[in-house]
């Protein structure tokens, strides 16, 4: 049960960012990302390519990008929304992208004002772009699930839903999928089953795990994916995401909290807590109104914890 | 996974209520009872025996027992620190006792003054008293077993200590052991790992579960109780319990969020949770400082979930 590396994921940057309105500085988003490197920290997704003018927090994508590509040993990971957005991610010299994917249908007409058909067939159509490249520029392409374990609109998500679109993702060149718990509606006997169905039919390719904590069941669905043998698990700085200022709504699972858990069982991230920390006080200075949420930064470190990295 | 009870044990009103300056009238105390018995609750630790000059707030125990004793359907169980708190307890018409042992020798030695075989020596004693009643007086006795799974004071706890004193404790006549989380050091795998070696040795003695949410992690290892096949779980309305004044202290298992959690994965509890939540709001405006937590009260109940009781 122990000894296997986790990669953690830190989605604050984009899940977390994008709920706040504030313009918050290139250079403070450069020094996150620089310090949470420093931290040990591995995998970030560390700006958007959303258009500009829908979410002005992202107009610097390029350049964010650009400074994440100069940092040795990270797996800088951008999100894209359409062609448009994996076509100036690549020409910005992005490596790896996440294409988001509702697999509820009332979600994605709200989301994106389309079907899953037609987001499909977005999809598809990234995927042409990557095969018009030249191969060494043929980014890597993950495929993020939302809405994978119900949805607050149209409410229960079938699991045969996920498996099929799982299938006709990996077919259509997805190099891997990871199911997302968007609306914290995930129990954790449910994301061992969904998790099995997905791996009974495309095996590896599902390789991630995305949760919200909207009801406290995080870090124990967590749990269940990791027992299910899934090794990257998205998180935020502080549990930033969701809207900070809307009452009940609730954030990513707490990326601190995550590593905290993960090492206290005996994984391996590569993250020092102390450092991250530190850094989580620093970021929370930078935003405005507080939204950071956590239990480490509030209790403290057990006895019996030793830090690591 | 699906289909089976769970008792989940109200501890509030000792676990909570012992961390509370002002004395909480009686009346209301009866009153919180009452309700939470009419929302479904099956058991609940009621009281504690402990010397009303060492804790006043438990002065009114003998008053708080009988009506509890006067409610259809429920089983109230109240806490003893030592034989006279049994002799008090029974005196008083008690059916069902819970004692306290400490398996750290640190904590024993601060929380009681004693070291843990001194603490067996007391129960050896309440054993004996228990054998000097009529066989119809005799009380049903669980043994807590606080910080089996760390301590803030001395950190690691010994495992073998665990099952040595799980054995001894039943071998003198505890009825059951329930493993108790006092410092919200334990993880969902060494919850497993634990569970399975005390299981090995006392089978079915082995009950119950009781953990704090101090790092987050409760929810989480109470699903690795559950998948072990624990089905009795303490918990307390709005997570009472630890010091609410004090920072970083945080109290038990949130009982409104784990009866979703348990019900939203298939699991039968009696609870009704919406009656649940207005008595939540009522005890929380009974308490000074609102020292209660909690997600479900923040995000609500998620479309997909059927209030059944």
């Amino acid at each position: 049960m122990t000894g296997s590396d986790i990669a953690i994921i830190e989605v604050g940057l984009v899940d977390g960012l994008q709920s706040i309105e504030d313009f918050v500085p290139t250079a403070a988003k450069m020094q996150w990302i620089s310090a949470e490197v420093a931290a040990g920290l591995r995998h970030m997704e560390v700006t958007s390519f959303v258009p500009a003018k829908l979410l002005p927090q992202f107009s610097d994508a390029e350049e964010v990008l650009a400074h994440a590509l100069t940092l040795p040993g990270l797996g800088a990971r951008v999100l894209i929304p359409n062609l448009k957005g994996a076509q100036r991610a690549v020409a910005a010299g992005a490596r790896s992208l996440s294409y988001a994917f509702s697999v509820s249908e009332a979600h994605s007409h709200s989301n994106v004002r389309k079907s899953r058909d037609a987001q499909f067939a977005d999809f598809v159509g990234i995927m042409e772009f990557r095969r018009s490249l030249e191969p060494a520029r043929r980014p890597y392409v993950s495929v993020g699930f939302a809405t994978s374990f119900g949805c607050s609109i149209q409410g229960t998500v079938s699991e045969r839903d996920v498996v099929d679109f799982a299938c006709r993702f990996v077919e259509a060149g997805a190099d891997d999928i990871a199911l997302a718990d968007t609306v914290g509606y995930a129990t954790p006997h449910q994301v061992t089953r969904v998790v099995r169905s997905v791996r009974t039919e495309i095996g590896e390719r599902l390789k991630g795990i995305h949760l919200h904590d909207t009801r406290g069941l995080g870090l124990a669905n967590a749990v269940a994916a990791l027992d299910e043998g899934i090794r990257e698990i998205d998180a935020s700085l502080g549990g930033l995401g969701g809207c900070p200022f809307a009452p009940g709504a609730t954030g990513n699972i707490v990326l601190e909290d995550l590593v905290y858990m993960v090492e206290a069982m005996g994984f391996r991230t590569g993250v020092n807590l102390e450092s991250l920390l530190e850094l989580r006080r620093w970021v929370t200075g930078l935003l405005a109104g507080d939204p950071m949420r956590g239990n480490i930064v509030r209790a403290g470190l057990p006895k019996t914890f030793k830090v690591t990295s």
